[in-house]
């Protein structure tokens, strides 16, 4: 059949629940770990933080489904299901016998998937009766989705964020302010490890994992809130699963059969939820497909980080969780635009990486804009630079396919669009945008000891 | 039929051809006018400013249907059909037994509808060998559309912002910048007429009118370039009329007959494109439908402007035209946000208005940005200012379907996003917007004299 420019998926073909691709893992990703007794964190811990259904769903690795609830599908169409474009100006563009496909997810005013996961997160909350939640972010990406599913559901929204994107991004605050959140640049002084971190770093431009433990600090001490977080967490890539399952249905229905998975990796949500129902094939021994996580050469968890226990969050407040990591005190440099800045990555993702169902790569900024302004200007949409990783590496493998004469199906997720990216353009637009790699011994400082 | 949140036209559904309202006027618009001869302008002296097939669907009043030629049509396929959207969740909030629904145009990475004619207005510059071509933005949009249209087929593109906007949406200006294109702020000291302007009104935050003067100055003294325009021609209307026909095959599909038909009024040209094909309908006698132009109570043209030949631009070298009219020196308030800034009306819509076949009313700036942020909050989708215009206007006619117990179905044009609208947002978060309308003193010294 002739492959449309987009298409969406059915409404009868819509999934009705989440995939747990822990069902699916012979060798599980390894137990998150109470970071004062070193043992398994009970459910009963994790709910002091965590709303008690989160918890369940994070805890489980054996039940492949969980049913998503009548309001939280009511609200994924608003903006679901999201196109799988075919990007055939791109691939005329670039000469290249490869078929490129996206699933584009940044058509709704969060600009992102992380709406996939903050409307599920939000329902809970009001299910379970709470006042309202808290959380960080870092792009402001998950600020904003966080602050719409609030907004819908009635609850309040207390958000920290990263001071360098609260700075760079002032659009994105107003944007979550329309919806009603609050945001605070992080690190702040309204938290006792936000004050700590600013005595200790002074002038620091903060870290996602800064902005956590505020978040879990500000949740624990007030009454009817708990923290929601917005990428990491085996729950988190539970909800983005919905990215992954109306892609493979997508395929199916086109008669197309993936070679190539991408998907940009900060906190791997994102890449978990898309490539979820394909590891799923590929562990059951039902398909093979080659899974690319592309992260930033100047944030490199996966490439360069080391696979060991560590802190999720820099205050040290949070479980310690097994996962490919540069160590909870790393902190990418100023130069680093946008997300993916997190020092670690989703425990299912490293376990994925560590048993070699996944590969990794690292790119440099410079060459992510240059993606990402290319791509605009053949494919219409201005993308975020996040997902301008994926991008990257899906033109460099399109290129590959070019040089060999293979007609392979290159599947990306393109997580969000650039519009509050705009400082991050001007410096690149302005020839002003540098490379950051750390050196070696950066690492090491930072490197988690355990 | 049960109505779906959104509906997505198919494939063989999608407009062939473009539609020419003024081919059902039994009485047309009245003919542009040579501003030294006051004689109707030739095609020969508007081909000095515009593309020759531009000029001549300026200039046809009888053909009813110019067909789409196939790399428009294939550009389309990037962002249309747009989704005709029931908005369920509004009608809740509401709870109003009116039936709504909108016509999404934003998106698109243009952000709004303005990329419909963006696309038509560049591909005929590149068929005709053109260099590049030169226009104004207000909001930014008309002016994002143009940079992606002319990045596209390879196009110089050369925009002139109004002041006001480009310091208010440093944004906008990176993301035209990253298609390719140069912004200059005017009044610039770049043309004779910015040079003059600037002169006369030190400090002036600008119009798009003088705006207009700029863009077509530099278009005459630059060899191979011609000037395009974002509305308020028929040619713009003409493109925009596929706002108009998906949704009346949409409505058709779903087995909806629309009541009330709404769109934010600036020029004109995306309530011209929403409701050309059905003001057809009403024309030839076939459908009745009430149409409501909505437009800001700082820069009201219809409901208090005259119908008179006017100039087009502030520089009085583009032709005269009879329109609803300010006069051609009237610069909105510096606390107008936002677009609909412009003094006059397409000249289609002024003689409709004038015939009484559509609607005319105003809204006061804090009124439509209340509406924007309930609508917001409640169909997830931050609208443009200017969109949210037919937002306050479609929840006042909603709320007098509740009052009246009437099951009225009302549609309306979204024609974008706001994401590069959040000074205006702040201001309006911070409760520090204000009204300002103009007294009838101020209207009658700009008022046009002829």
């Amino acid at each position: 059949m002739e492959i449309p420019y987009k298409y969406y998926l059915p409404a009868e073909d819509m999934p009705a629940a989440w995939y747990n691709v822990r069902a699916d893992m012979k060798k599980k990703p390894a137990p998150l770990l109470n970071p004062a007794t070193r043992q398994s964190v009970t459910a009963e811990e994790l709910e002091k933080v965590f709303c008690s259904e989160l918890v369940k769903q994070e805890l489980d690795e054996t039940l492949p489904w969980f049913e998503i609830p009548g309001p939280v599908a009511d609200f994924y169409r608003m903006f679901r299901p999201s196109p799988l474009v075919r990007a055939y100006f791109l691939e005329r563009a670039l000469g290249t016998p490869a078929h490129i496909y996206y699933k584009f997810e940044g058509n709704n005013t969060s600009g992102s998937h992380k709406l996939n996961s903050a409307i599920a997160q939000a329902y809970y909350a009001k299910l379970e009766g709470l006042k309202g939640v808290t959380t960080e972010t870092g792009a402001g990406q998950w600020g904003t989705a966080l602050s719409m599913a609030c907004a819908f559901f009635g609850l309040d929204c207390k958000v920290f964020m990263v001071k360098c994107s609260y700075e760079q991004k002032p659009f994105r605050r107003e944007v979550m302010r329309t919806y009603g959140a609050s945001v605070t640049p992080s690190p702040s002084m309204e938290t006792e490890v936000g004050r700590k971190i600013n005595a200790e770093h002074p002038g620091t431009t903060g870290s996602l994992g800064c902005a956590i433990s505020e978040a879990v600090e500000t949740a624990i001490t007030h009454e009817g809130y708990r923290y929601v977080l917005g990428s990491v967490l085996a729950q988190v890539l539970l909800h983005q699963s919905i990215i992954g399952l109306e892609t493979q249905k997508a395929l199916r229905n086109l008669g197309v059969k993936a070679d190539v998975i991408i998907g940009c990796a900060g906190g791997g949500s994102n890449l978990g939820g898309l490539i979820a129902p394909f590891v799923g094939e590929k562990l059951r021994g039902e398909a093979d497909y080659r899974f690319i996580a592309v992260e930033p050469a100047s944030c490199p968890s996966l490439t360069r980080g080391k696979y060991a226990y560590d802190f999720c969050d820099t205050g040290k407040v949070c479980p310690l969780q097994k996962m490919y990591t540069l160590g909870c005190d790393f902190i990418p440099s100023a130069s680093h635009a946008g997300g993916l800045r997190y020092h670690g990555m989703s425990s299912i993702i490293s376990e994925l990486y560590d048993q070699g169902v996944i590969e990794a790569r690292s790119v440099r900024q410079t060459d992510v804009f240059e993606a990402a302004q290319f791509f605009a200007r053949t494919e219409g949409i201005l993308p975020a630079p996040e997902s301008s990783h994926a991008i990257r590496a899906a033109i460099d493998e399109a290129k590959r396919c070019k040089e060999t004469g293979r007609e392979e199906n290159i599947v990306f997720g393109l997580t969000g669009t650039g519009y509050f990216d705009m400082t991050a353009y001007q410096a690149f637009n302005d020839g002003k945008m540098s490379d950051y790699i750390p050196t070696d011994e950066e690492l090491a400082a930072a490197a988690p000891r355990g």
